[in-house]
């Protein structure tokens, strides 16, 4: 598998531990050396594209949606589209003539992607597929010299965090991790907060997956669940918090993560699971197969995270809970305190004791609206896909590539991000030891000075 | 200081690294050996007390509102009172004039608890004093035949968890740690919803104090702030969660904690600390004193416990940030899903994915109120006390002392709760290393089954 190392952590004065074997250690992953003459994409800008031509893979669950969209956006040309399944790609070619579009050139089959990505009037390729497939898939398409969209998590191991890194360094594309819910209108008005010091200095924030997929992960593909089952498959083999990005995103953004801070360490927690099993025999009987499987992921996940600049991050994920959705999305800093879940709140000194009425909140989140949702939120809401984050967030990586602009997720966000998923899981197989989180800038976390959406002159 | 020993805790088999002296480790703090002789006091039934006799010691904060309260409780004596300083003592005498009660024994200066608790007709000896003097005086009362009931924590470090437990094994008397937020409304509903498996099982619990003290803390003692500056002096030597039963308390008991199942072992990650400095260079001048301190304690503090039947309890405490009031009390189980704070919600399946409007919350808590404050509930609103749970809380002490019935918390919830307090500093000191939480009852947390309220026939 995967070579291990320890490192000494932490001194050991206060307990008057001495022992130098016996310090408290951490497990930590291996940084591979950077290659000769590669250098960083930190706020990478390549040749502005007036029109960005785009190929889709995976049209079964998030897909459509986007191939939608792109049909909302200016300066986009849909130019291919491949799913496993040939009826799911006439389904979006139909979609396309419905919007008064051409239809695009078709791709199916295991091995279409690969067509896809090697067509040479291609300049992005958006990926929709399951997990396993996104970092192969953009590592393929980055070689073909493509731009990289890819779902969430970009990535399921600390190794392919480091493939999307290298890759992108070394072909000099940009690799964007679709979080979409850096583009909620909540979430970029508070950021905007942050970034004027609403808060004053952030000390701590949250975030969440909470989201009852239970009767998702137990539908058949023609009931409308995941292709071959590959998500329950994933919980049963997998455990820690496969999916920490939609949590983890916003609030990183918030805290500057490798523009001035970056992630330090996590510990993380699982309780057993009980919700997958009880779930399935209540719809298979007790003595079904899907019953009687021994599925690794816990009900409930909780990660905690300490950044180098002594910030507290706390991340939770269950799918397998009757609860109600959940993101938190919780900034707390000397000033201010902000949090979306469960009720929308604003809190600010010297009168944080409560939350700012409804009245006074609508106000302030108008006040401070984004400038980006302030440009593009009216035909976003219209469009939809998540109540229109998912627009924004597709507006915005056409409008960077379009005006050779660093996109506002870059591939080390990908990668930050996505490798919490196996971090995570190391820490909870190894009773919640301490793991370091890997630089994937090679000690360039502090260059950039707070993180900003760039804007063309 | 303290002897710390290291475990091998877990074993290392996912990720393929053998080595026998490289496996994950968790601190271990010392459990002393039973005295020959001595035994547990788990479900501890002592003599029934048709009258309780009481003393009062600290009646700065807390005190006096406990005096009062017991002026409404039948088949009590205030025998005694006991403060630092004597005008205190004179305040509570003239409040039991104006509530037509013969005024008790005096007693105040450094020495005079000591004196209380040697008088011959008390039965309980009721102590609200600063953190650091709860043991030594709840062990001095003990050791004077007395039943004691203590303010939270009960005790500031592992060691003085065991002194509580061992006194207690050894004078057979109750030490009940008043955890008063056990007692409020909608966590006694809660609590007896879970007891009639209205959530399934419950496999993630979560509790909070998180209230924003600054102003209090650095309040001099004539302003109305602790005395001697006691408790900022406390954050400014300690990190960790130094007051964390309040969110612990209630979750312990839906969990059945020593009632067959026991906490297993916690991580513990903190934020720095800016909330005090730039709250007192606010107040006091940036060049001051007070701004210019190190407080260990962090802003926020997080805290993550794993049970040994694989539940899963996060815990939080920040009283240093602009925030709401919050408790969190949050109980997710295989069916069902409460969250006190930001917004009381209940929720359950199949329809979990929304919480219950409010006139159905307002019928289900109503539906199922605890026993206890249906019996006692519109008194204790009336009486008042953090809005009725801390009279329901004293009314329960009480009771079980008249009826000879074992209490509801008892030493070793004193002590489970209150060791949270040094073993979460010992993983923020350590990198957020695991920490072994000791089971207090040696080997008895399985034999009895279940938490519930003791009950006369």
């Amino acid at each position: 598998m995967k070579r291990l190392l320890f490192l000494l952590a932490a001194c050991w004065s206060l307990f008057g531990c001495g022992g130098s074997g016996d310090g408290p250690r951490m497990l930590v992953t291996e940084t591979p050396d950077r290659a000769p003459g590669q250098t960083d994409v930190l706020g990478l800008r390549c040749d502005p594209l007036p029109v960005v031509r785009v190929g889709f893979i995976g049209l079964g669950m998030r897909g459509p949606g986007a191939v939608n969209r792109f049909t909302y956006l200016e300066g986009v040309e849909i130019k291919a589209l491949c799913d496993l399944y040939p009826e799911r790609v006439e389904e979006c070619q139909r979609l396309l003539e419905e919007r008064g579009f051409p239809r695009a050139a078709a791709y199916d089959g295991p091995q279409g992607w690969k067509a896809l990505c090697e067509r040479e009037d291609i300049d992005l390729v958006y990926i929709c597929t399951p997990w396993l497939s996104h970092t192969p898939m953009a590592v393929y398409a980055m070689e073909q010299g493509k731009h990289v969209a890819v779902e969430v998590p970009a990535a399921t191991t600390v190794a392919e965090c480091w493939q999307l890194v290298d890759t992108a360094e070394k072909t000099r594309r940009h690799c964007m991790m679709l979080e979409n819910c850096c583009y909620d209108f909540f979430e970029m008005a508070t950021l905007n907060m942050a970034r004027h010091g609403l808060f004053g200095e952030v000390m701590h924030v949250e975030g969440a997956y909470i989201h009852d997929l239970r009767s998702l992960n137990f539908a058949a593909e023609e009931e409308g669940g995941y292709q071959g089952w590959w998500r329950l498959d994933y919980n049963e083999k997998h455990t820690g918090n496969p999916y920490p990005t939609h949590g983890l995103g916003p609030v990183c953004q918030v805290l500057d993560i490798h523009r001035g801070d970056k992630l330090e360490y996590l510990v993380s927690l699982s309780s057993d699971q009980r919700g997958m099993s009880e779930y399935a025999a209540a719809k298979f009987g007790g003595d079904s197969d899907m019953a009687g499987r021994d599925y690794a992921l816990g009900d409930m996940n909780t990660t905690l995270i300490r950044t180098r600049k002594g910030k507290s991050i706390m991340i939770q994920h269950d799918v397998t809970s009757p609860r109600p959705y959940n993101r938190l999305h919780t900034i707390s800093g000397t000033r201010g305190f902000a949090q979306k879940y469960p009720v929308r709140s604003l809190a600010f000194d010297p009168d944080a004791h409560s939350r700012l009425d409804d009245e006074a909140l609508e106000a302030m989140l108008a006040e401070w609206e984004h400038p980006v949702t302030r440009e593009v939120g009216e035909l976003a809401r219209k469009v939809g896909g998540h109540g229109g984050m998912d627009f924004i967030m597709d507006y915005r990586l056409v409008y960077c590539l379009r005006n050779g602009l660093p996109l506002d997720e870059d591939v080390y966000d990908a990668a930050e991000w996505s490798c919490i998923g196996e971090l995570s899981e190391m820490s909870v197989r190894n009773g919640s030891m301490p793991v370091a989180i890997p630089d994937f800038t090679r000690g360039a976390w502090d260059r950039i000075k707070g993180f900003r959406h760039a804007m063309a002159e």
